[in-house]
């Protein structure tokens, strides 16, 4: 006998927080698509050659490489041919470079799929988890107003999530470096002061602040406090956001020209409508270093500091450089839904919802068996999710079962109730009984669902 | 540079042919779930122990192994820790025998998920591909009931998925075995027999005499006679097919269970008010020959028999007896969605539905961008999906962009139309172009989408 259980690092759900789940991954799946992004899935493996085409980071030491049996058995050839995707935005870059002339660019994508890490096992880290990425990808160039759509759609997002308040945190590498290029810090200088501003939350300022005094970097005292000023600016609200861009006083060409974009993005996001309450500046955020040239995003729970970024992501100047001879610069950004499913449960944010099926048609002996299954499949046809009890119990056992199971109504229809032509429907969660005629039942119930499908939206 | 490309055997999609997938798969989930079955994901990889608990199987000779850049380093140590799922049924039991004590039985799940095969590369042959399971796992016992409710199941998803017309093909297993007794097959030699009747399409009729008649099987000529008869039986309608049941003749203990059994299916099937033209008796199929214990099920396109079983499955007597002292029988089925889908794009029977976006908002020059970004997230509130044109473009080149990406509508408010308070759509599928009032936009153009999806439906 052998025990069956799950390898660590992976996240397996019972059903009933595997609908919690799917409701999130459906809500997310429709609002991605109510602002355009067309489905693509890639396979769960590429050639290890395309997909290691930088060595050296962290996410590459924690590829998994696929073997078939066969290959196994000759081993000792140096890397297996296939590699399981660690990221969408790889995939992401193959699939574009590859299809480069059958695609419609702007290309505006939407893809969520698992993802694999080698991550060593520790309780909250994933080695398998679902990525929910949208991006915009330009053939040698993409308006600078495609940024600020990508703020409306994480805003539509965490709304209908429901999840609680949240902020979008907005930044701008142009700002940044020019404001860097100000203090006379150039070049890799500007990555390596980066890294350490990004580091302000988890250090504090004095540790932050005595790194950059010290040997590597020997900032002055004075541009120290410049940057650290610079890092602190957080706004609130939509003019405020606007005038604390003005308030940064004037910089190289660079910096102008990330003040431009930065309040563009704003005023866009005015006019799309987006609640001012969820969007702020905030100039320390750094995220992807080597990677973003733009605008860049994180999102906060207000409250929930703690759990960090819920999706974040930027601008890039070209997105598949290994792949390509094509200049494909894009916008876009990841939900780790994983991740944060897994955070949400733990601080008790995911209650329990009701299961996937929306009535239970209750069996009371078998002469009714027929009846039963009649009725369930004009409930079906009506578009409701139906379980038949298809063999007698005592009808305290099938009520327990459907309570158990989160299905809200049974509906009963005994020797009774036929004679009359009504059906007797239990609510289990208001914990009331009625009567309805039976051709008004289904009518009855859909109204029920989509009152629950109101409450979610 | 390195060429993009995917690994071979596997399928991925453009966008278009993606819709048409995701819409499938929507399709086959909404059905799953109006029959009452709750979603299951696993994760990819299980623990080599776990998956392989037989071997010798061409599907145990097929599985990926997965390693670590870690684990790699300091190979040679035997098999793998992880390795891929190779079917949705291991995964299963696993999943079972795991929270056996957490779920309530009769358990119902679906699971619509890749697996993943180290097949020979070849055209229409997939290494990764889509597998949508329904299985009801009972513990200790599970009514037969059940297995008239999967047939049911398949009848609702073929039907929605309106590939054209399919006949569910029955037979059972102790029918099979107690006619085998009846002419004094017994053991081990049934499958044998059972093997070389599963041949008599590939290799036919006299062939498979021959084999029957020779050194390994020996059996009589009347014997063979009475296979055949009995192999051959087809029934066309409800009433046909309990006719022919009733015509086999009596048989052994087992014989008549089967026949019971079978019986009892077609009515129940009639009860749930399946066409009859969609299930026929057919007492050649044999289908997994070592796991299936009742009634087993095929179905086929009535057009297209050449591709084969597009949903299989049957009743087995124990789901997990690797992982689990408990009895656990079930009863599933299984769509190949990957293998369908390619083998009806080949046919000619996917043609190209229309985008996941319904409406183009057309930007005719800047000054109109705010008012575009307005009544792009109006429509997108009122529940449309919608892509805006984020920079001007003649509007010839966003219609054409609008035609080949598969989005119907274009709306536009030029000055003229803004002055009078209407947009301009244009319907590319009709090829007309009409005038509505900004505030009946939304609601034009939705119930043109539903007209769409109550086609689909």
């Amino acid at each position: 006998m052998i025990k069956p259980r799950t390898p660590p690092g992976v996240m397996e759900l019972l059903p009933r927080d595997q609908v919690a789940f799917q409701r999130m991954l459906d809500t997310i799946r429709q609002t991605f698509e109510r602002f355009g992004f067309l489905p693509v899935e890639t396979p769960v493996m590429e050639l290890s050659e395309v997909l290691l085409t930088k060595s050296g980071g962290e996410t590459e030491r924690q590829v998994y490489f696929v073997q078939s049996t066969g290959a196994l058995e000759k081993s000792g050839e140096g890397l297996p041919e296939l590699a399981l995707r660690f990221d969408l935005t790889v995939p992401l870059a193959r699939y574009v470079a590859e299809h480069e002339h059958e695609l419609a660019f702007p290309f505006r994508r939407y893809q969520m799929q698992r993802v694999y890490r080698g991550e060593r096992a520790q309780r909250g880290r994933f080695r398998e988890f679902y990525q929910c990425d949208i991006d915009v990808v330009g053939k040698d160039v993409l308006s600078t107003r495609f940024d600020a759509e990508i703020p409306a759609v994480i805003a539509a997002v965490f709304e209908r999530l429901a999840i609680g308040e949240f902020t979008i945190q907005l930044n701008h590498r142009k700002l940044l470096r020019g404001y860097f290029e100000g203090l006379g810090i150039e070049g890799e200088a500007q990555f390596a002061v980066l890294r350490e501003l990004d580091k302000l939350d988890k250090r504090g300022e004095d540790a932050v602040r005595a790194t950059l005094a010290g040997d590597g970097f020997g900032l002055a005292g004075e541009a120290i406090d410049r940057l650290m000023a610079f890092a602190r600016v957080r706004s609130h609200g939509h003019d405020d956001a606007l005038a604390k861009l003005d308030a940064l006083g004037s910089g190289t060409a660079l910096f102008e020209e990330g003040r431009a974009e930065l309040g563009a993005i704003l005023r866009q996001l005015r006019a799309l409508g987006v609640d001012e309450a969820r969007y702020a500046i905030n100039l320390s955020i750094a995220r992807g270093l080597d990677y973003y040239t733009g605008v860049v995003y994180e999102t906060t729970l207000d409250a929930y500091p703690q759990i960090g970024s819920i999706c974040s992501g930027g601008r890039y100047d070209n997105l598949a450089s290994h792949y390509s001879k094509s200049k494909l610069p894009g916008v876009g950004i990841s939900i780790g839904l994983t991740r944060l499913f897994y955070q949400l449960r733990e601080a008790g944010l995911v209650g329990t919802v009701d299961s996937s099926v929306d009535v239970l048609v209750a069996l009371l002996d078998d002469a009714g068996l027929e009846a039963a299954l009649v009725m369930s499949q004009q409930l079906r046809a009506a578009g409701l999710n139906v379980e038949t009890q298809l063999e007698p119990r005592k009808l305290a056992r099938q009520m327990q079962y459907a309570d158990k199971a989160g299905i809200r109504f049974v509906a009963m229809r005994g020797e009774d109730e036929a004679a009359r032509g009504v059906v007797a429907v239990k609510d289990l969660r208001r914990g009331q009984q009625f009567e309805v005629a039976g051709h008004e039942l289904a009518a009855a119930l859909l109204q029920a669902r989509e009152l629950r499908e109101g409450a979610l939206a």
